[in-house]
């Protein structure tokens, strides 16, 4: 029998918290060894989470105690605070899963899109991009992994293979629905429930929202190598207009993508086709010739995706719905320990959805 | 002072219904003289509409007693079944409102698109679209006013001044996210509360849904003629992907459209320059800086606009948010009323929301 | 014609204040001369209520501009932080509606209630308790009314009519249920959206909660002089266990209240006669055999009630239905404002509610 | 190795259907051997279930076909129509557990309550009575296991340590706030989304809802017996008025339940105290400080109780929350059907809830 891994979890007050204790307390492999809070440090595990009250027995530490304690460290603290914590865990020697934004990008694309010096270029050649199922060949060993953001997983997995096989046009729209969590658990006016009930509110639209980039360098890097990818190869692809949207729910994306191809004569049961090869095999990719709904993936780890020709304006519409919380973070972080570690790629993780 | 106008209401225990009710009773111009519904002939208004207890009295009739007891007619009763209604009127000299899709299009778009032979093409001649503010020169007087479909308004109030000024690419894409109060009061389970929470559904994609034409003809009638449209002029527009999506809220629709004009080097300054001026004088059009969201028209009949450049990808995206059953229904059928009658255009109307 | 009077709020960026602005506005003897908001200050109107965009003009002012501005102040500000505003006011010779707790129970009361001195214990010989049905025989003219908390008239308007005809028992339960906008507008966690949907979370029950102190001076008040209440009358009346429940909605306040009378041999119907009777006339309370639900008065500032009578038990059943917002706040205060001032009752009011 | 016992489920189309499916499938002694519905007879899983797409692959088939095939059957069906279907698969010598209220009350009890003769009363004696916690000593090798309601589980765990303990006065008001699932999943108006939302409608109250009986009579068996209790004995009890109210929110139950025991004098602290001695040992129920809330068993099986004294009333404040598809139908048959068989009393279900 395999000895368990011993691993930790910074910024485990957060929602990637929360998904990262529920899924790693079940995982076989792995023994769930300290909680860092900066605010709940001292406090027990159900002060802070109800649902485990009575079933996990935890005591939130400080960030340097869990390091220590620990061989590999789930990071779900925000970016630009991250990467200095993330520097003294690979010093110690620490495996990495980051759910922040700190190692998605190249240093420009990161001072680009984030507006700040990068606080450890010295680290990015270690970082493998974590959107598992494109770049699952690369990942087994690796020290660092970069988790995806919720919206680019959500509109990268719907473009791929629109991208692998020469069937994007010169520019895509990605507009995404997204639930609440998606902004954390840190309370603040446009997240109040009286603000968001019966509320749709597009943000950050027309080219300001930095998942653009996470979704520009995938599509560029599936154009031109079809599924295998490698995180720090840039190719030229479409440009992206990405165009998010707050829902009023708790949990789920749904990415509605847009694309008009070169060629026409295209038909929905081609393009599902083509969906279905290129993900065959996944374990956590369903490909439905249903539109996909978020419901159906409340609480799972898994992603749905659909494809439509709309042969009138020779326009593909590609769809993804994912819950952000499963595959948008905690449940892709885990995944990418599996592959990491060569274990089973589903452990731990949680394929139904909860419905209704 | 103005003797009031006899007016009636048919599908009176729907959600057109009710709204039309809250509307015509307070307009001072008006009696609201008989209410007909199949389902609740013989009740009191309570009964069905649990807010109006105490506040107004009514009980529901048959068609045929409304209509004649009434100078003007609201029809919001299901598309087919109305034609045959609202020709009874029409004979008897009556004037009509009609909320559902029997005489929005030409008689061959109307077969196109519903997949039927339209019931009496004989009055299409009579009817004028009722997207008041594009079609106000020639509503007064009307005898037949088609009031236009919730989504048709708000994709046709965002797109119409970029059509006017030459401003929309080959094809559009209109993005519509859609509360539930628009399918109607009829039970299904896909409007099931248990089945619609933490879920967004799109339906209808990729060139299937009815509204199409609707935003098409409109588009190519503003694209050759700018604001002052006429209902039966015909001219080619862009191609128009129209695709829904319904999210957990009872009311409220936001179009985000997208397109990519032939001209670039815009800004988002000067297409709210253009908007503005488009729309100048319109009493129920907002057009803002900040991007619209749905809770700021809840209950209200404005419809809120705003429009981005996304320089990045050169595409235009244009957004507009209003109450399905405020602008989208009841309250553009109210300021059709108005209009026809030359009555002051809001009267009766609701401006501001309920917020929270 | 009456010349208008000159109103100002104060507080006028939380709920509280918008409730009043929508009602002030469109009273027809009201010219709503000034805004004050600490964090709003400087500001336009639309930056903080974006449903009120382009129809009414304000710049959000200091409290001192306000009150000197204006005849009728409404405080819609926090308990302890209120009654020094409010002391300037009267000193100034204003007449003030205070929807704070400040002046609605006697020194000691809140003193024991609310854990602090009351900061201006001689303004309360001043105070007139605005529970507007029953109190009003002396409002009219009153300088300073005290508006009453949402709970504390949801239960009171339940059990006035038992207290009166002697059908309380020792002790009553008030159960409430309670939509968040109760809470305001400061985000906290508790009011997170993500953290309130999905969830029924009971809050200072048995014993703990404020507004238990107006209940039972109200019922005390009633089984001693039946409708016309005088504010500072105390009699004894029976124990309250008041136990609120927070609920996953924006708006509205569910009371159902339990009693066991010392008589029994009741029945539904007879107690349906008593509600009946002692509301006669009263333009903002429905009596119905239904029973009462939310949605019902959502956006609207009446109350429905209804009463069974539970042979087995041989216990009282008691139901009021309002709005927080309306009835519970700002509707009941601007119907103070009108008895105050002997204008017809319900202008300015909202009483349709808004469905669905 | 335990060799798997062949299980079905009957009104597999159904939300208690859908929770049995999940758990049962995840079960490691289980073969989830045949579904049947009438509804999708002769379709896919994912069909009726987009949650379980791809994942487990199953045509439903009709009754007669599951029973021959299966071991065990779960009867998710409507009452009356069960007990039929149960009395087939009883003479065929399976062992059953009924989620329908067919076998919960004694005959006269039934035929009070549920309006109709029992269909079959010979059958009565075998079934034993589901509340788990109360009646594990009497449930293994049982061949008929009735399944309680979700409010009666939620009021009667809440309520069964004061009835165990001498601490019931001669009445208890059951509150129960419960989510719309447990409607089940036909649509209907008072379920349709649009008349949910922001409403909470009391219905069936004072006396008039079914499930009191299940209370009463457990409450009258653990007033004598304590914690062992046996289905087929009655000893009076209290009268209890059970008052059911509908709230916007998909899964959950919270009972306020209320008492005035003879004893006064008494305090939360030791209130606590007698839960917990109570519950000692209970895998599945949490007594605790906090309040409960539903949120926190959202998907759950557990269930969390906590109580207050409220001494100025002397009035006992009892609360529980559970998931009505998961203790309150799903969770606690799979539970039954564990205890039943030996198996740990856990397998198969579903611990910590989903947050947020």
């Amino acid at each position: 029998m395999t000895q368990k891994v011993r691993v930790g979890i910074l910024g485990a007050s957060g929602y990637g918290g929360s998904g990262l204790i529920e899924r790693l307390e079940r995982h076989p492999h792995v023994e769930l060894a300290a909680l860092a809070s900066r605010q709940f440090e001292g406090q027990p595990l159900a002060t802070c989470w109800p649902q485990f009250a009575g079933l996990f027995e935890h005591t939130f530490q400080d960030h340097e105690s869990v390091v220590e304690a620990c061989e590999v460290l789930f990071y779900a603290t925000p970016h630009g605070a991250t990467a200095p914590l993330v520097k003294l865990a690979i010093d110690a020697g620490k495996n990495v899963i980051d759910l922040s934004a700190d190692f998605r990008l190249t240093q420009n694309e990161y001072e680009t899109w984030y507006g700040q010096t990068h606080p450890h270029p010295e680290l990015l050649p270690l970082a493998r991009y974590g959107l598992t199922e494109l770049h699952r060949e690369e990942l087994p060993g690796t020290q660092l992994v970069a988790n995806p953001g919720c919206n680019a997983s959500a509109a990268s997995l719907a473009l791929a293979p629109l991208a692998a096989n020469g069937l994007l046009g010169e520019n895509v729209i990605a507009h995404v629905a997204t639930g609440v969590s998606g902004a954390g658990r840190a309370p603040s006016l446009p997240f109040h429930f009286t603000e968001v009930t019966e509320n749709v509110k597009p943000y950050k639209v027309a080219g300001t929202h930095r998942h653009t980039a996470e979704i520009e360098a995938t599509l560029g890097r599936a154009k031109a190598s079809g599924k295998r990818l490698e995180t720090h190869r840039r190719t030229a692809g479409p440009v992206v207009s990405f165009n998010p949207h707050l829902v009023p729910m708790t949990r789920g994306i749904l990415a509605t993508c847009y694309t008009r191809p070169e060629k026409n004569l295209l038909d929905s049961e081609r393009l599902l086709g083509i969906y279905r090869e290129y993900y065959r095999g996944d374990p956590l990719i369903i490909v439905q010739d249903e539109l996909p709904q978020t419901k159906a993936v409340y609480g799972s780890d898994r992603t749905i995706l659909s494809v439509r020709y709309d042969a009138r304006s020779q326009i593909v519409v590609a769809f993804a719905a994912l819950d952000n919380l499963g595959k948008g973070a905690a449940g892709q972080a885990v995944q990418n320990f599996n592959v990491v570690n060569d274990f089973e790629e589903t452990l731990g993780l949680q394929l139904e959805g909860v419905w209704p």
